[in-house]
């Protein structure tokens, strides 16, 4: 693909997340992401056959990039508990910001979707996080920063859970006290309850 | 209300939820309440005025069964830890058998109904778990069995994790060993650590 390719391919994806936000999974057609990115309808077409394709998309590079980011830090040997702090200030701030983000539409996206094709999507999408967050939990009890008696349960249950925050912020609403809060007991459970006494606000994301 | 009509009240009540639990919820009409329970349309709305209510009422009477449960076993001194076992037990066996479950029709629910009286009712219906919950967990500590720094925030954890096991198993589809795992985590997040060796299998729910 050329850089210009690459740049347009980019600037699609952007203007049909933007989409997605505002409209939902469902009431997305082709015509609004042509719209919001000001190009042609062939021009579009020459990148992706759907907006089913484009979400696929979204959601695998979305995965992708959490794994990269964790890949760098790894790479550049920040400790165990400055990428946990990472992680979780990310996921923090995209359930404070529930409304700038892609998860109602996820969720359309998920309970639409029953072929077997699209549960072994999602099941890949799922394996993935697993697989990179465990890589980083292994990371740390190389470094002698933490031990873990279940390493993937725990990475399994830090997921669930904040699926779990997510469907209720996308339709109850949850106060960013309580998503503090949880954010918090999911930190004590993976980095040891003492973190909350360690250095904090001194790392780097 | 006269033993007969609280018998058909719950006769209806039974139907739809077969009926929400096979077609799910945006796609039943009260024609096939009518059906299922072998009554007439009049009959029918004797009862409830739309699909909606009877949804809302199943939902709410969900939740108000857990808080009757709970309330028996505290009354009958039963320990907390096995009250404690039933409800995860009860939990554990609703996610292995999802399909039979309302599951996927609350979902759809809960995503297509974004007004602020019916976000106020999923509030209350999640409050209310809450308070019931953290009523067993106050329970507990009152007699000695367990000490908690900060049981809301465990009750909150507990209810948003089997949220979040619940939104993979319809959607995604999740192993019973990991819904095993997850539940066993949750059991000794509330229970310590040392329940996997205490005696099992020997309480009554």
């Amino acid at each position: 693909m050329t850089q210009k390719a690459k740049w347009k391919r980019k600037l699609i994806l952007q203007g049909a997340a933007s989409v997605f936000i505002r409209k939902g999974y469902n009431a997305t057609t082709m015509q609004d992401i042509v719209e919001e990115c000001g190009i042609s309808r062939g021009g579009l077409y020459l990148y992706f056959d759907s907006t089913e394709t484009i979400f696929y998309t979204l959601l695998m590079e979305n995965s992708q990039s959490m794994e990269l980011d964790f890949m760098h830090m790894m790479a550049e040997s920040q400790s165990f508990r400055e990428i946990m702090e990472c992680f979780f200030d990310e996921q923090q701030a995209e359930l404070f910001h529930a409304e700038q983000s892609m998860m109602t539409a996820t969720y359309e996206f998920f309970l639409a979707h029953k072929s077997e094709q699209d549960k072994r999507f999602l099941q890949e999408q799922y394996d993935r996080s697993v697989t990179s967050l465990l890589r980083v939990l292994e990371y740390g009890v190389a470094r002698n920063e933490v031990r873990f008696h279940d390493p993937e349960q725990i990475v399994r249950h830090i997921i669930l859970s904040i699926e779990g925050i997510r469907i209720y912020t996308v339709s109850v609403g949850v106060s960013h006290n309580m998503i503090e809060g949880q954010i918090e007991m999911l930190k004590s459970l993976v980095m040891g309850f003492e973190h909350r006494f360690g250095m904090r606000g001194d790392s780097e994301c």
